[in-house]
């Protein structure tokens, strides 16, 4: 009984952010914007990933950052410092980012558009932020090289929910026990369609296939030109 | 009042964790058994900080391992093959260990002892198993070089529940920019009593003063001999 309880009073959160996030996903598109959803533990290189990216693509596109911390502004500093729009969504404990979050930025910040890309930095944790769409187009999922790659079987759902899977700091594989060919596989059996890159921000290695993919899954979902 | 309602349902669900942590804290104090739990993101280090530890400490003490992953049993076969009592806690999908999982580990190992030492490997996740008392007579965070200098303010509760921070994988901290007094600083910010050591599993430094720490530790809670 108690159990049954517990299933009516989750089942209706969950919906609710699915509704939130559709109707997200809806506005972004009809308005020409592509969304990505960043996930990763702590560490993995979000903030890092988001500051080449966006030094690389400011000038030919209009970028939006929405980017969630459980406190500090820290990330969102880091980004502003480069000149694109961004707004820091403080969860005050909340370890993910949940649609009505992103939706409350969104409010505040849409009058700061046109937009064409909109990227979420979620809150460092790679197991909840899994289980909630914030209305992005795409989902990427981060691992770092020094994370080790025996990750994505124990935190199976970020895996299985991404549409692209970067592995970060590749630049500093040879001084890792870390097996690339082990960790795509592994990732592989979870999710066939997903998309792997290998990256590393500071080396700059992996970057233009990066942009070209963003690029294209844009186009892809009608929102370019 | 939905305020209040939710208030009245998260309370009950943490004063019940407390009870089982302070019933099986007890019961551990009582046995002679000293209790650590072992929290940080994935891929902090804490399957190979135990590994480590053991090797060096399971001729001399009786350890009993618990380790809490999402899914796989990898962690725990690693610290298998070192030959020490170990059960693998399988959360199916929940982000953190509560302490009615411990127990339920405790009831199906506590007749493979006597034991000196317990450890508990959490969920790798540096947000909510901050929240879940287990237990524990020693709350350990680990925090990896290539994570970054600045994570104790952006997950300033793990920081703040904690009696030791240890800075791992110090044998890679010239290739990152990663310093280590500026960590230390904020960490102790936040937590002024917390014991700091810096330390790698792989080349051994700083084991030493760690296993003392422990063996001192045990002894100041009444336990050892």
């Amino acid at each position: 009984m108690s159990e049954l309880r517990r299933v009516e009073v989750l089942e209706p959160i969950l919906k609710a952010n699915d509704v939130l996030a559709n109707q997200l996903k809806e506005e972004w598109s009809h308005a020409g914007i592509f969304a990505v959803n960043l996930l990763s533990a702590p560490g993995a290189g979000k903030t890092t990933l988001l500051e080449a990216t966006l030094v690389r693509i400011k000038d030919q596109y209009r970028v939006l950052v929405l980017v969630g911390d459980i406190e500090t502004e820290r990330d969102a500093e880091r980004v502003r410092a480069l000149g694109v729009d961004v707004l820091q969504i403080t969860t005050g404990g909340t370890c993910h980012l949940e649609a009505f979050m992103v939706r409350q930025a969104w409010e505040r910040m849409k009058s700061c558009g046109p937009f064409d890309f909109i990227f979420i930095e979620n809150v460092g944790n790679l197991v909840c932020p899994a289980s909630y769409g914030l209305g992005e187009h795409l989902r990427v999922v981060l691992l770092s090289v020094p994370e080790g790659d025996d990750k994505p079987k124990k935190y199976p759902k970020a895996f299985r929910t991404a549409g692209v899977f970067l592995v970060t700091k590749m630049d500093l594989v040879s001084h890792f026990k870390f097996d690339v060919e082990r960790v795509k596989s592994e990732a592989l059996d979870l999710n066939p369609r997903l998309v792997i890159m290998e990256l590393s921000a500071q080396s700059g290695e992996g970057m233009e296939t990066w942009l070209n993919y963003l690029e294209n899954a844009r186009k892809k979902a009608g929102l370019g030109p």
